[in-house]
């Protein structure tokens, strides 16, 4: 956990967060009756999610992020930040590095974590990002 | 050209489209000192832009959209639409590709384009999609 998460700016610590998390895709070979990667995952971040720390922060399932050979598959994203997209996140191991990363995602201007300060996952997962989109009167 | 570009809705024909081009990565094996193929992209579709039939489109360069291996590499979004992410453009023949494209997505409700009416490259070409996301003030 970084310096940056127990000194919260707070110009930006209090804008929420939203984690979308890709419910659709199957791993490669599953059985196609299990639940989903994405589903659990989900389900994992939403239990892991403290109420206290985390109340800027929301957990969303969606149909289908088109990233479908790299689940598990999220998207983060938030006012005024980068999107960004990740694969390759495992639904047990990823709950933590997910949790984690959203948490210096808050804290970091414009939604830009420092390097060194991603985990490895996260790193090596990045599908995409995007600037930060103009809302509804700023154009 | 699809009948809908020949029939535009009202409601979503008037909305503005981004497409969004990075700048930033080489193609492989290319002379680190020859203009960017997304740069080239970006003026070859500034060019092309019909300014009665594509008032409402933009076009704009970024820095890295976190694509580096598949140039070029864009982005297409707009208020209350999916976005998307597509790589591996021609340069040139890109051009044509997206603006088409561009324009089917502008009258598309949603941004979604019916898979039937994409072309080859833009079908073979995503990267990703995100939900429309929230503007200041619904949530």
């Amino acid at each position: 956990m970084s310096t940056q998460l127990q000194q919260p700016r707070p110009e930006t610590g209090r804008a929420p967060v939203r984690i979308l998390v890709c419910a659709t895709c199957r791993a490669a070979g599953g059985d196609p009756d299990a639940p989903r990667p994405g589903a659990l995952l989900a389900a994992g971040l939403r239990d892991a999610l403290d109420p206290t720390l985390d109340a800027a922060v929301s957990v969303e399932t969606v149909e289908c992020l088109s990233v479908c050979k790299r689940p598990c598959t999220v998207a983060l994203s938030g006012e005024g930040r980068w999107t960004y997209v990740y694969g390759d996140l495992d639904p047990a191991s990823g709950v933590e590095t997910l949790l984690t990363f959203a948490r210096q995602y808050r804290e970091a201007p414009d939604g830009i974590v420092p390097w060194r300060e991603r985990a490895e996952a996260i790193r090596k997962g990045v599908v995409a990002r995007l600037p930060p989109l103009p809302i509804a009167g700023s154009r």
